[in-house]
């Protein structure tokens, strides 16, 4: 078992030339040896934003701080504390800081060999 | 996608005799039909717990309110908000309310078909 605390696991920001003052930590994956699935830690600065994109996996993600807009095909959904939302496979998403604190959320992805087809 | 909030979920007590004062929220799971995994919420009042038990799936835990304790083998560790616990398959667990407000987190678990070996 691991027991432990977001603030110790070191963030990293996020290089993919589309994401903006994205920071992510990664709670639970490779370094616990997790089979199926991996939970990771997000925190959107003022102004961040995520890259609008799609892939074949899923997001499972819970919002846990600040406000922000998830964009999807259709528009923008505003979410805080206690939202969550599903990215099914393949759906254009992205998530952007609409808040002047930072925006953070969990997002839950499966283990790498379940994201090939 | 869905963009839901955790209070729109129906809460369901869970009926396991050795689960005290416990309630569950399916957030993604089988309601989406997430493939590989699902995000439950559980809150558990003052004086709850879930039962000291094990199974051969992991649970990814992030913890959102309250005080709570992890029992394990080698003894109990407190957590808190912004706490996370990743518990290994076939390891005896159990979580506590150890304070005087309702006891909240995510508790994520591979789905169905992830858990037969």
């Amino acid at each position: 078992m691991l027991v432990s605390r977001c603030e110790n696991v070191e963030g990293k920001a996020v290089t993919d030339p589309e994401a903006k003052e994205v920071t992510i930590r990664v709670l639970m994956g490779d370094n616990v040896g997790a089979p199926n699935f991996a939970m990771r830690h997000f925190s959107l600065a003022p102004g961040g934003s995520t890259p609008y994109h799609t892939h074949p996996w899923e997001h499972e993600v819970f919002v846990l701080s600040g406000n922000g807009k998830v964009l999807q095909k259709g528009g923008a959904m505003a979410v805080a504390a206690g939202s969550f939302v599903y990215v099914p496979p393949d759906e254009e998403h992205s998530f952007v800081n609409a808040g002047d604190s930072p925006f953070a959320f969990l997002c839950v992805i499966p283990a790498a060999k379940f994201c090939l087809r």
